[in-house]
């Protein structure tokens, strides 16, 4: 564990007024915690530092614990994703002073603090907040940890939702693309009741974590209208039914009424005031505004300036979240989720994306890319991703005669299944570590590509395409997404969107802008069509695209269920295993 | 380069008897020739030499030739392999008396010498056998060199073959399952002509490796009946009618008349006798008995006791070769071919095969493990092959929920499609490298069965299975294939099982045994059913291996024939790219 620290040169301390205000803003990513200083007069970043959470993603192990500290992690199942809530708390004691001093100024004059978080990620707790994970009866119970977004072990529940709800025609459900991800509350929700009832029973509130950090805030729990929106099926002011519950599972007809249901806040309001125990952390002043919770790919769209209907922003970094407005109600195959004000006030709010896209290029990196490579990226001073990509691009488009499936963490949009997996095809004997690495990459931009299409389609076009987030550093990549989409790729100018965003949305709670559209106008960066599709490329793309499109459809849409019985048969194979394991002890 | 001896301690010098004979066995594979003496009496290996040739397998550029010699050497289109004739006669040079040497016998014993080869591995030569690749005016044109067996760049053309003779039904067609390989003389000797006239022109013989080595051991031209009949479409004592090789390209009619047809000579017969040169290169008495040419898979059955009709013997290296004699002439959709006495005289041979195995395992080695694995595997004293079998096979069968198809070399048996590529499906953000190495291990079980069975639904059962070859050595895959073809494995107890067949044939050739069957029956070895199915896991596997063939069928009988537009893509790709860069040049 680590805080590591920025302080932009050309904003040192003594040129700045006295009179300057500031506001925090705190991203909360999948592997670290991030606190950047900005401006609240023009969006300069003035210094930040993150915090690598300590104990990061628990996908195999639980290494939190007393069974982890006696030497004996339990386990965790196929697909399971958890994480453990002191580590964002860690992140306000650290990153958040860190920052501060990062960037040399006044905590004084600090007017505002705003956070956004990964979502749909979910805190199980007691009635005043407290995790269960943190109780001693619960610490060595998987179910007690935050599920962190791409837990995906909730699948067979999410397919009993959709199945119920098409069944029963309910209304909220093409307000989700016609499908609810097992990413998100009720699939989360029904996991936990029916694996573990007793931790269930003990649940005071399912909270999203992007509210229960704004709850260890303030001291007050605060449902955002984003979240509630995107990830709990709240919809014209209205949950699913307790009959819909209950035709899930009897035990689950108070789900609604009994963790889930509180006060909504809107996006950019203020949650409440920075509480003592949070001033004594963060070392700002206590009394501050704090800002209703944000979900991190929605908080970038005004920090991108890209809040117009139409405007389509990816958040590129371990997954790619896609958010737009638009100012009409279209049901999108797929989508995430349409949600009234969603994103800003005003405006129907859609969310679509890709479970997997760094993560993907991570896995392969560390998995599948041999030492001569990444002893030549060392000895050249370059990373190995940037090294696989600019040897691959010395390649025409095509020439590795390979196509891959983007779906090593499922898919989210358009196919809202995350049972599917990754594939690549056309290997010989002559294929390079390189060529393959180029295909994921390609995957990726053909799976946007997919989503653009189904929104054109719907009735709510795309005429704009703006990225923001870490995958922004790779130039090939952006024109190979430029190429692909035939259209200009216009870039967010900071690299930390997501914290400028919370910081915009903390000016907003502390009352120095109106609206944050306003805000997001002075305190937003944008660079214009950096990337411009190149006609060649995009022709050559095509038909790899059309190949892709063949096998999305056939793996993805029923023509051959074999990832599903591969699931199956992996989950078997386990479970038998196991039995045998403890059958022989 | 370097030539490797061993020489086995038990039988050291001075216990052999002075009346005792010998045999030289000389097996010609992929990227090395061995040496072996064999005693004639029982067949004990007494020491053994191998030369790694010089140029290997020249398969992106042309690493010999002026051109080469200068530094620009001349690229290779996708799919070619060639190989340098030269590189041969040193294994004569070189491992023949090293492992004379090794065996510490005296040379005036060894009474004959045999050869085996790769095939189908072709040599253009002039009426003397001097290959074209020799004379100053070729020796910078690819297609003067040796085309290796698994040069695949001839597929067009076998498939204009393959249309014709369907067309015309020729009578031929069913021996070879209905489906010559572009591996073979005529798509080879086809791919000559129209790609390189002039060079086809200057060809006055159009030789088997397998041949050639034996004319530069005897200084005479005879062609072997197995590769006569499995390779050159010599069925019934004829060759394909002029009128179809006109029907094919007019200026191939005489194909068959000017380039290949010659003298036949019988396995187990001699060819003739070593010459003074080849007796002075190798160090053995000018004058004893040469043995026709043979195959490197067929040679193997006598070494392996295995020449029963219905006792398949698997060759499992680079690629496995299965072959497999009966009493019975019948028609094996996309075997390889059936010849009478192709294995041996008396019975027909059936041969089928899998163009990719220990390759495959090879190239995943090299170009998708990661560091840590291999630095693993060389602090535990142990092969990478064998360290990422251990660990993929703590797992229970199913667990790494991937399915594989081992095509990276294209597909020999059952579909005869080189165009085909490989495919991994399942792969997750928790997929280890060893996961994937099971699955392609697992694929290349899978083929095996796909072979087994189109045998058994055929009219010619399999009833024995016998493995040789490299792959032997790795105990987990063995157990793997008698799982999945629920069948017991038996093994040769020789681990040059080739060299041991040749050098039965050259005890045969030279009169010690009256024939192959009788000279197998002394000198061969076999250790039977070493391996015997576990019928948890043939169950286990039998899932899989529905998975599997439904993928091979998709992407191998037209469901998608996304793999051939893939490699047109490439092509395409690669030779546009060569344009521009020529252009701007």
């Amino acid at each position: 564990m680590s805080t590591s620290s920025t302080s932009p040169a050309e904003t040192s301390g003594p040129e700045q007024s006295t009179a300057e205000q500031y506001v925090i803003g705190v991203d909360y990513g999948t592997l670290s915690g991030r606190a950047v200083v900005v401006r609240v007069s023009d969006g300069a970043e003035l210094g930040s530092a993150t915090l690598d959470y300590p104990h990061a993603v628990m996908d195999t192990a639980l290494t939190a614990g007393p069974a982890a500290v006696a030497g004996a992690p339990i386990a965790l199942a196929p697909d399971w994703a958890l994480q453990v809530p002191a580590d964002y708390v860690a992140v306000l004691r650290s990153a958040v002073p860190a920052a501060v001093a990062a960037a040399g100024i006044d905590p004084a004059q600090v007017i505002g603090i705003g956070t956004d978080f990964t979502a749909c990620t979910m805190v199980p707790t007691l009635a005043d907040g407290t995790p269960l994970s943190e109780l001693p009866a619960y610490a060595d119970q998987p179910h007690a940890y935050v599920k962190l977004w791409k837990h995906h072990a909730a699948q067979p529940h999410a397919d009993r939702i959709n199945e119920l709800a098409e069944a029963r025609a309910e209304s909220w459900l093409p307000r989700y693309g016609g499908l609810i991800s097992s990413e998100w509350e009720f699939a989360k929700g029904l996991q936990l009741l029916e694996e573990a009832p007793a931790v269930y029973a003990a649940m005071e509130h399912w909270v999203e974590a992007a509210d229960w950090i704004v709850w260890q805030l303030t001291g007050q729990y605060v449902r955002n209208a984003c979240t509630a929106g995107y990830k709990g099926i709240w919809q014209d002011g209205e949950y699913p039914s307790r009959d819909f519950l209950a035709a899930l599972n009897p035990d689950f007809a108070g789900f609604v009424s009994d963790k889930l249901e509180h006060r909504i806040g809107q996006l950019g309001d203020a949650a409440g005031t920075l509480s003592a125990e949070a001033a004594a952390w963060t070392g700002l002043p206590e009394g501050i505004a704090v800002a209703v919770g944000n979900v991190d790919a929605h908080v970038t769209a005004p920090a991108a300036q890209a809040v117009q209907p139409g405007q389509m922003v990816a958040i590129m970094g371990t997954s790619t979240c896609h958010v737009m407005n638009s100012d009409t109600l279209a049901e999108v195959p797929g989508m995430c989720g349409v949600v009234d004000g969603g994103i800003v006030s005003g405006l129907y709010g859609y969310e679509a994306g890709q479970s997997g896209v760094g993560d993907i290029f991570a896995w392969y990196v560390k998995n599948q890319v041999p030492a001569g490579y990444v002893a030549a990226a060392d000895a050249a001073g370059t990373s190995i991703h940037q090294y696989l990509t600019d040897l691959a691009y010395r390649e025409p488009v095509g020439a590795h005669g390979l196509i891959a499936l983007d779906w090593q963490s499922g898919n989210r949009s358009v196919l809202v299944d995350h049972e599917l997996s990754g594939v690549v095809l056309g290997t010989t004997l002559t294929t390079r570590p390189e060529e393959v690495y180029r295909a994921l990459l390609e995957a990726t931009a053909f799976g946007t590509r997919t989503i653009v299409e189904t929104f054109n389609a719907s009735g709510v076009p795309v005429t704009e395409f703006i990225v923001a987030g870490g995958l922004l550093k790779n130039p090939q990549l952006m024109q190979t997404y430029s190429d692909v989409l035939r259209m200009p790729i216009s870039t967010i100018a900071s690299e930390q969107g997501p914290a400028l965003g919370s910081a915009i949305h903390a000016a907003v709670a502390a009352g120095a802008y109106e609206n944050v559209l306003a805000a997001g106008q002075a305190m937003g960066k944008l660079n214009k069509d950096v990337y411009r599709p190149n006609a060649a490329s995009a022709d050559a793309y095509d038909a790899l695209f059309a190949e892709y499109t063949l096998l999305h459809d056939y793996f993805g849409r029923g023509g051959n269920e074999v990832m599903h019985r591969l699931r199956a048969l992996k989950r078997d194979a386990v479970a038998t295993d196991a039995d045998t394991q403890e059958a022989a002890a």
